[in-house]
């Protein structure tokens, strides 16, 4: 029998059609003479009656039935009685009367049972991964993914752009997060690297004179894992010759919307997006990317802090720090002294020392250190742009501390106090960067964005002997939404003057240089377009459309938070005479009498 | 300045219209007062004219263009006098009369010129690929590839497919070719393996309720490379739930006819493929992948040989083997002894012990065994299906060695006499394959397809206890395209008895299998739908489509055949610490002592 449509698609108008459905028994009410089946495929459930009045041998087939055995039925589509009708389902107006069903493969109990808001371990949801994503939430979420890449195969192609692959199997490059490593057979002792990203090889098919190249490309970092982060990952990426950054940003403000509205049905207007200098980001909300729902932003109020009878505060001052603040609306009666505890004891691990706070009252601040602050009650309620009933946070540090605790702070309030209207889709560009960033722990200036980003044309003499490059701003530009980082693209360096300069102001030697990256140095010598490009995180995008908070939640066989698949027990060891002959390496498992098992030796 | 449109595409609708272009120096013609030069872009090549009556300006820059330099010109589109006009370009009505001009960047002398036609080495073309692929060929073959999966999206998507990404850190599994290994830091000893397809990840899909999967997906097989072979390559992959064979085949038909139309805008009827039985076309052409444009097919004139005066013929039969030939339409006057010769030397390497041969005259049979056959002249005439003109090719051996051989005389006398109509696109579906294949080297019989293939349903029992497994047909069709295998399909094992049997069949044991295949196993114990699907050979497709004849002409970065990036250097040994500290393993190079260079060791 041919499937004649999806159990989830049978509504009002199939009433008096025969149809043939397949799917998973969701559910099974046996009445003895009447046993109802729900009937669940990848579009929805659908009510199945059998009845010896239907047909006697379905009714014996159904009673064979359990949960998740695989069916095949034949029926007659019939309106439901009124008092039946459930008004929360769609096909909830008619029911199917099965005069013929078999089973096409029966089912054990499974471990958790296959409903969304299901009450199991994530490890147990991804060993059964199979299971897991028979969850109408989990088909929803690849759903949405699929159609956001779609949206971007079509975008891009009507834009002109070719779908064009790079290797996996490439080069370990020295900039960057940790590289996976291909150990090669044919060199014993030679690596492959899988890539963290595309960005050379579409740069140089830019070179090549593509001219608009676009891939849905796996990248790969061996880091420790977060909660929104995986060894691999999904980057929708990009590059353009001949286009300048406001141009760039055009196009790709429009591609965003295509995704928006073919996703999930929702229109957003680009031409909207707010541009944020990186500075203003970092001033107003503490961070570079900011999530624009939220209302309140960051206040300074350094000039009153310095006069302030609060020692705290004008002590900060006098040695180079930053007082600022925030007002969360309606947060004096929602803040106890406990709860402002607790977030005292999280901002200390961006380095802040304290937090200084006073509630907002018909009487003036209120709270422990509102004694300091009454004084200069009007200077500060203005500056902070505050009403009766907020509540106002300050931290008092050096300005990064300042930053990072208070963007931390807005957002945590926002979201405690439900601040943050859910169906609001705030996108916003943040551009100008920095060229380069310090890095604490190797006290070092890397990339801020990676090697081959262009300085903005006024700054490129600070590349020059003498000069202090790390003044140098870029033409850069991030896209935001939500709070969450989509993408970050730039425009590129494409003369070896400017990206042999670049490369020696992040300490490469000449040789060094042309040992990681001579290919593309040589590829500008014989005519390189100007260019540019963006890639954004696939993951995190369709993460934020289908409304989850990690981006496990959108891949269909993610990697748990030690990098393994706990379902088919990958990594593994494998055959010692791969490893050991094949590609001349030891490894522990391999030493003689190590003792550990290996399931592949002969 | 933004472009206005591509160089290319400046055709006599322009006349009059101000341009805006940019590109590549494709050629300089210097007449002093007036400069002709050839912009090029990746739609085509235009002629832009500078001389002082339109701007002394663009006239003095244009003096300094080289080829391959990048340039932008701001110009007005004028018809060319009648007798300059160029039939043979798309813009050969019309030349830019240039007004500005600058240069982006400028370029060296290029290792080969960026013509059609090149004559570089294969290195060199690969060490230079971004060079390389600014020929006209190069762009035009990337372009279809890029058409191959644009249409492949739309009609998938169309379809109902769902595009869901499988990982590329997977399990190693023991069948097949020889995996890539990544090393895992955090379990040292332990290795993912690159997949070799998403095969076993999109049968579970199919457990998961996704009803219909696809996903463009790049593989890799740690093989010996030969010219159609590359360390990674990509598949058009699907799979689909509760469809059974011709169903599939149905709509893989019209898929490849939707690929056809929009990547080459070939119009093909796939209800008009032919469908032959694997024994049929091994019968008929010697080959599981015929290339049925070649008229003529593999003849038995056994039943005639054993009665036949040549030894040879009868003494082949009476020990079991068999004879067979091909009529070559005109091939009487085209072979000399010399190509015969060449042609016996060739199949040698099949097994052949020799080829037998005459030539079909008004007189008889021409040749040095002519004398033996002459006597069954009418017989082997009929038989054969020749007429005069033709030459006989006989090969008399076992079967196996006698199709091998005459596969290739075939395919390679229809090449000699330009048999081939080079337009025609012969699509055809070999269904019917055995189950298993017998390994001669390793001596054991492994799976013809794959180990999930599900055998013809009335071949079940062989499977059974005291039965010979080895007779079993499978639910299995392989698109042949000109010769080529485009891709292999099957219907999949969808319950885990007969799965288990087919596993203990390849020789696993109970334990081996659970090991291997467990979470598989398991999935089919929870409710598994009926299955199948198919992977098309992406580079493969685009090498036909784009009238190539090795893949490495529509990859964009390809490997040589020593599995190497010869353009970036790939691999290269990398730094002791990421191996021998992060991962845990020794490697040669690294061996205390080894005086190997190590360009990242600190």
């Amino acid at each position: 029998m041919k499937r004649t449509t999806y159990a989830g698609l049978v509504d009002e108008s199939f009433v008096g059609q025969e149809v043939v459905l397949k799917g998973w028994v969701q559910k099974r009410r046996d009445l003895g003479a009447l046993i109802f089946i729900s009937l669940r495929d990848r579009e929805g459930i659908v009510q199945l009656v059998f009845s010896e009045e239907f047909s006697a041998d379905a009714l014996k087939v159904a009673d064979e039935m359990r949960s998740e055995y695989v069916i095949e039925i034949h029926g007659m589509v019939k309106a439901r009685d009124a008092k039946a009708i459930n008004a929360d389902m769609k096909t909830g107006k008619i029911e199917v009367e099965v005069h013929e069903a078999s089973i096409l493969a029966e089912a054990k109990t499974t471990p958790f049972e296959i409903v969304d808001g299901v009450e199991a371990s994530d490890d147990l949801r991804l060993k059964y991964r199979y299971l897991d994503l028979r969850r109408p939430e989990m088909q929803r979420n690849l759903k949405i993914r699929s159609k956001v890449t779609k949206a971007t195969h079509d975008f891009l192609d009507e834009e002109g752009f070719f779908d064009i692959e790079t290797p996996y199997l490439a080069k370990s490059t020295p900039e960057g997060a940790r590289d996976y490593l291909v150990p090669s057979r044919v060199y014993p002792g030679s690596f492959y690297a899988l890539p963290q990203s595309p960005q050379l090889f579409k740069q140089l098919l830019m070179g090549a004179g593509f001219d608009r190249y676009y891939q849905v490309a796996r990248a790969f970092r061996d880091e420790d894992l977060r909660g929104d982060r995986q060894p691999e990952f999904t980057q929708l990426d990009v590059e353009m010759s001949f286009m300048d950054q406001e141009e760039i940003q055009e196009l790709v403000g429009a591609w965003v919307a295509r995704i928006m509205k073919d996703a999930i049905d929702v229109d957003v207007q680009p031409e909207d997006f707010p541009v944020l200098d990186w500075a203003e980001s970092m001033a107003r909300f503490g961070t570079d990317k900011p999530d624009l729902r939220i209302a309140y932003e960051l206040k300074d109020i350094s000039p009153i802090a310095a006069k302030s009878a609060f020692g705290v505060f004008s002590g900060t001052i006098e040695n180079g720090g930053v007082v600022k603040g925030i007002a969360v609306p309606g947060g004096a009666d929602n803040y106890s002294r406990k709860d402002l505890d607790k977030l005292t004891q999280y901002i200390e691990r961006f380095g802040a020392k304290g937090l200084a706070w006073v509630k907002v009252t018909d009487d003036g601040f209120n709270g422990p250190v509102a004694k300091f602050l009454n004084d200069q009650h009007d200077e500060i309620v203005a500056a902070m742009d505050a009403k009766v009933g907020d509540i106002l946070l300050f931290v008092a540090a050096k300005e990064k501390v300042v930053a990072g605790a208070l963007d931390y702070l807005r957002r945590q309030t926002a979201a405690d106090l439900n601040l943050i209207d859910e169906n609001k889709w705030a996108f916003a560009w943040v551009v100008n960067w920095p060229l380069f960033e310090y890095q604490e722990e190797d006290d070092r200036w890397i990339a801020a964005h990676h090697p081959f980003t262009m300085p903005n044309v006024e700054d490129l003499h600070f590349l020059d002997e003498g000069e202090d490059p790390h003044q140098a701003h870029a033409q850069s530009y991030d896209l935001v939404l939500n709070g969450y980082e989509l993408g970050s693209g730039s425009i590129r360096i494409h003369t070896m003057d400017v990206q042999e300069k670049m490369l020696k102001a992040l300490g490469f030697t000449n040789e060094a240089a042309h040992e990681a990256f001579g290919f593309l140095l040589d590829a500008m010598e014989f005519g390189f377009p100007p260019l540019g490009g963006i890639a954004l995180g696939l993951d995190r995008l369709a993460m934020l459309l289908a409304g989850q908070e990690n981006i496990r939640e959108v891949i269909a066989f993610p990697k748990n938070a030690s990098a393994k698949d706990v379902m088919s027990d990958a990594p593994q060891p494998v055959a010692k005479q791969q490893i050991v002959t094949d590609l001349g390496l030891t490894a522990p498992v391999y030493a003689e009498n190590a003792g550990q098992p290996n399931m592949a030796e002969e």
